[in-house]
């Protein structure tokens, strides 16, 4: 057996514990009993001491050398210099941290749940404090060039550079405000009430089951379950589960909370099965894993076609609820631009904004330039300055989010990364496929899917983001696909010449 | 810290590694993909193997013989024993054989699933014959005196003889089958179609979940779901779960199946939480979480005096279909005694009958004087014999029970070790407490889940379940607490002099 191959097996050995703790973590999110909340966090923190130890073993490095010595495809060679990634990460990592990081943020997100049912910050402080400390010394360890975030971003999408996205964010933005801008001073309003009235949550769950399958949700490999705050987890090969939570006078939260899950969903579900554990089989980065919620949520799932397609069926669903609107009301409804003080329910203009905020106050929490006990001053002063609104509770503010609680710092610039790469990939898309819209329209969604599946998901970690992009939409990743894109829909939605 | 101290941690952390496995298990028979099977079964015999390997490590012989040789108290010393016990089993146990038993056995079920569904034993003939070879493989391993089967039944009922059992069983059934030949004769039928009702499911799920927590089950440390064949499983402290199944027409296959799980639910919140992960923490033997299940579910929820409490309640809830029933006939048809097909389904007098043909079985099956392939035959002549019935399908015949197909072979008697004990527990404790049937009938069970905590729950592994039996009752386990219950109870019912 060559060194590769025992490589490749040792990976997916560890890939097979680390999956049990994606079950715990989805049990932890879904099912589990409140008391059991504290010994969830004694076998989190133990399976990622397990796979913490594996990765680090003396044996990975040698099985590394030795596979890198060899002869091997191109294939085996993303493989391997995707193995040595982790490898290179995970042995800076004291072992200690890796299980204080898990317990913490176990007890965190636990904390940060409740806190945020009532409203209550200095509840989630404490736990906010460990987790940054915790987090700071991940940086320390993992080591940087320009900035600590740099150490944390890396773990999310391989190779961003926190200056990039300085640069890259301040372009977007700079083109976003005016924008947003001018739909705020359109005369043109969006009839959005229309999405809090009365939706039976036993008929929203019903169609989300249903849109999630339309669009390429494999049901017999996969599960959609009710949480707090809704995620994807690809726990392994024919098992993948995606969460919403349904809430009566809100359409839009499970319908497009569904389709963005059902994005990651699909992108789990087309992974290469047969390189299951290794980073051929292995998602390429969270931003191109965003593009495919996002793709889903707001390219496909907001657009005419898609509502041409399934307008009929949404209102004989809701049939009482909705027998007085039009097609093109609802389509303006889902579509309503304003800002709004909840990222997860932002619409396609602002969210950027939110990602931005987020971006840039965890870039100060992390040098300490931020401290905790400061964050909800910090949230809701910018927040004032960015969307003119002012945060009425934390719960509408700092504490809407999991991710800090979860030590996920370095994650929300992915969701940006997302968007910005789903525009360009659709970009491409449509080049490829003239026929897509028309397609949408009568309900086929397999043709995009296909050319997703084919393009991104099966390729794994084939290639790095940047790579992946480049290849696919011959360009490198900027903004103006974004900024086309929702120019060439808002403007005229909103009557902005 | 003492070598007991550090012994003691090292069991804790193999119990949470196993713990994870209990998840994993849980999961399969609940909420996993039919896609995600394979790859459970990878996940579970991983656990399976890493268990073993910690649990028979060089590190656990030294740390127990250093234990041993200290000074240790009455208690710290049954930890001790208990842990001797294991580690003296799985020594002789190779991993391979470990982890073939997992996958096996993972594999076994799924299959077992479907068979029964299809009523097609020969699909689950080949998954049978591998988890036979490996249990005959098991038992050789582990080694035995008298008979192989020993080897296997002390896994589940710590110091029980197959000898021993025989004898046990031979005077029972001696007693029961002129009782259960007086039963069929009696002119009284109870009006058991009474059950056959339409009782709708969602309904049954509220009292289900509402009983459970009547007797004494922590919903905020546990949880109730749906799942084929019920179980239920200690997760961890604050984590344990039971499941049910509801059938619209079959009251009694939810109502009593939830009043059996919660039996061992209430056993497993109720272990001393402070001794997780060692013998002093864990269930006494399988006999003893038995004679809890059939504590709550018969000697209980099968008298007089609980439905004089519940009859209002569930009449309630089941207005249209009960109205015209009075609680004597309600009682009388949950006391229906008559042979039937399924065991589960079975009353308090037959079932033991069912238990002794699977005891019987199962030892030929494992000494090969049986072959799998000969088991339908097997199973249906001595039905026939013992029952007087002709099997008409093996999904009412050997397909019916889950534990053949999960490696379980020695499990069965534990069964009916549980309804003798439980006779034996009954009877002291209406002795200790003679105001016991009056609790019950105002549905006051605290009590007695008092008694029942103190003395058995709160005890772990302290005692074996013979001196635990001796120490409770005074006497050590006999057939003629059962058969006076049952006399008592049934002739009055049957009008039998």
């Amino acid at each position: 057996m060559s060194a590769y191959a025992t490589l490749c097996q040792c990976e997916r050995d560890r890939a097979t514990l680390a999956s049990v703790g994606s079950l715990l973590g989805w049990d932890e999110r879904t099912y589990l009993p409140t008391k059991g909340q504290a010994f969830r966090g004694d076998q989190l923190a133990l399976i990622a001491q397990l796979c913490h130890e594996r990765l680090i073993d003396k044996r990975t490095g040698d099985l590394l050398q030795q596979a890198e010595a060899e002869t091997l495809s191109d294939e085996q060679r993303a493989n391997v210099k995707g193995i040595r990634r982790l490898y290179g990460r995970a042995v800076k990592m004291p072992t200690e941290l890796v299980v204080a990081l898990a317990k913490a943020t176990s007890a965190g997100q636990n904390a940060w749940e409740s806190a945020k049912h009532q409203n209550d910050f200095v509840s989630f402080k404490p736990y906010l404090e460990t987790i940054l400390k915790l987090k700071r010394e991940e940086a320390q360890a993992v080591g940087f060039q320009d900035h600590p975030y740099d150490a944390l971003l890396d773990e999310f999408e391989p190779g961003a550079r926190t200056s990039d996205l300085k640069t890259l964010f301040k372009q977007l933005q700079d083109q976003l405000v005016p924008l947003i801008a001018a739909i705020g001073q359109s005369d043109v309003k969006a009839p959005k009430e229309i999405l809090a009235r009365s939706y039976p949550v036993e008929q929203q769950r019903q169609l989300s089951e249903w849109i999630a399958e339309q669009i390429g949700f494999d049901r017999s490999g996969g599960r959609l379950d009710v949480t707090v705050h809704p995620f994807c987890s690809g726990i392994g090969p024919g098992d993948v589960r995606i969460t919403t939570r349904f809430n009566e006078h809100a359409f839009a939260e499970a319908f497009f909370g569904t389709l963005h899950e059902t994005g990651h969903g699909i992108y789990e579900q087309n992974l290469p099965s047969e390189h299951f554990g290794t980073p051929l089989g292995t998602a390429c980065s969270l931003g191109i894993h965003e593009s495919q919620s996002r793709l889903w949520e707001n390219f496909v799932g907001r657009s005419k076609p898609f509502w041409k397609a399934n307008w009929a069926k949404v209102q004989s669903t809701f049939n009482t609820t909705l027998k007085d609107v039009t097609l093109d009301q609802f389509y303006a409804a889902v579509n309503d631009v304003r800002p709004s003080f909840i990222r997860i329910e932002a619409d396609e203009a602002t969210y950027n904004l939110h990602i931005i905020l987020r971006f840039e106050l965890e870039q100060a929490l992390l040098t300490s330039d931020l401290a905790a006990a400061d964050l909800p001053g910090a949230w809701n002063e910018r927040f004032h300055k960015m969307f003119g609104l002012t945060v009425p509770k934390d719960s509408l503010g700092c504490l809407q989010d999991v991710h800090w609680s979860a030590g996920l710092l370095g994650y929300f610039p992915t969701y940006t990364l997302g968007n910005l790469y789903a525009a360009q990939f659709m970009e491409q898309a449509q080049k490829d496929q003239p026929q897509m819209s028309e397609q949408i329209a009568r309900g086929e969604y397999a043709p995009l899917k296909e050319w997703l599946t084919e393009r991104i998901h099966r390729q794994g970690q084939r290639y790095s983001a940047a790579e992946l992009c480049q290849r696919i939409t011959g360009k490198g990743l900027g903004h103006q696909a974004l900024m086309t894109y929702l120019k060439g829909k808002f403007e005229p939605l909103y009557g902005i010449s």
